[in-house]
């Protein structure tokens, strides 16, 4: 019998998290699942690593092919830990999430959950990120898990291409579609801040903002999601921007 | 007389930062510039954006076509910020940096330099991010000056496409060859943890790593800088990989 593949979990919500709780119950069934994950909610810490504050790690289960860590820093901590420190080597696969909000289109650069799918798939491990386009923590994951497992099957059994990973989002919905393969949406949020004064007569600002849509291709994440469709979406760290570098090369010759 | 351009400047390492300091020295001459910084170094930051704590807003200085703000958060917030509550608009350009040491190759997407950069760029503001390739707080930001200058002059004349912004990197040389339009470079780091043990007997962890070049591409940023070029990058916010759609499209047909 081949032996079981290792299988890292984590998420940016905490290891707390219902997301992360159904995204674990799927994966078990997969292999040998160790799950390392923020201590308290992290999202919105992108690819923060914590560098001026000790990290520590809890053991918090550990039972036959399964164990459990919760870290005080960020999920690209979180990753980095699991394998140098935890497996002392780099896990078969790496799941992220299941993520309490979307991170299709441009939340994915503010995304501690894709973060640590980065940071896997920068160490060579095969690694996707699951979100759910809703922010409750009582959101319904449960119309999502055959997908998921059907994502999850095709991965364990093909791999990924080396510097690519993929961002899953699930539409909040009892009734989806089917899944499809996308480029990530333009977008960007329309952003404000509460200004607020203190006890002691010094203003404070709060972020708020709304998502705006910019981009109503039938071909992206965002359209998936909103017309229930799962969106996967093969995405990679090689940020250059190859259809600039003529324009480029003109001005500085 | 044309107005002149409101020019935001912001960093990563702080709003004490000889790096800044000598940002804010060639900008000058180009607009009104308005400074908002971290009030402390936030290397490491990445795209990390405060939901958790108040913003808060520190004036330092303000002259004839001059202002300067530290910010208790991260490089995004202080974009964020300036836009909504100083300015009130968005500037006509950003520069990020000078950074203490190079945002070159995988670097960029921990990088807090860039991230403020990418914010700029979401926002359709001309973007650029400046790095050398010296991590020291006494490097030497002389040699690189002319260069920068003349980067800056480009995008100011000519503006930059709709979704690009450079990363530019800056060698730790006294003799610069010139300017070199590159792509990313691959690479990695190789890392790992120190252990120790605290007085109480619990175990910590602190992040050590070094850079494991990859690609040894002449075209690379990463070559650029070891071989006494400035390596100018456009990068782009859009991740999706599409290489690799095809192969993902024959998955979930």
């Amino acid at each position: 019998m081949p032996r079981k593949p290792v299988i890292l979990l984590t998420n940016d919500d905490s290891i707390k998290a219902p997301g992360l709780r159904s995204l674990i119950s799927s994966i078990r069934p997969f292999g040998r699942v160790v799950v390392v994950a923020p201590d308290r909610p992290q999202s919105g810490t992108a690819h923060a690593v914590t560098i001026n504050v000790p990290l520590r790690l809890d053991l918090l289960a550990r039972e036959k092919d399964y164990e459990e860590y919760a870290c005080n820093g960020t999920p690209a901590d979180c990753v980095k830990l699991a394998m140098k420190v935890i497996l002392r080597k780099r896990p078969d696969f790496l799941f992220s999430g299941i993520n309490h909000g979307s991170n299709a289109s441009i939340n994915i650069i503010y995304s501690g959950t894709m973060a640590a799918v980065f940071e896997g798939a920068m160490a060579g491990v095969p690694s996707v990120g699951f979100s759910l386009d809703d922010y409750s923590m009582t959101a319904d994951f449960r119309p999502s898990q055959p997908y998921l497992e059907r994502i999850v099957r095709q991965v364990i059994t093909r791999g990924l291409p080396d510097g690519i990973c993929l961002n899953v989002n699930f539409p909040a919905s009892a009734s989806i579609k089917g899944i499809k393969v996308c480029r990530q949406a333009g977008g960007t949020w329309k952003e404000d801040f509460d200004i607020r004064e203190d006890p002691h007569g010094r203003d404070y600002y709060w972020l708020k903002g709304v998502y705006l849509k910019k981009d109503h291709g039938a071909d992206t994440d965002q359209w998936a999601i909103e017309n229930n469709y799962v969106a996967v979406v093969p995405v990679q760290f090689d940020f250059t921007a190859n259809s600039a570098l003529k324009l480029l090369h003109s001005w500085f010759r």
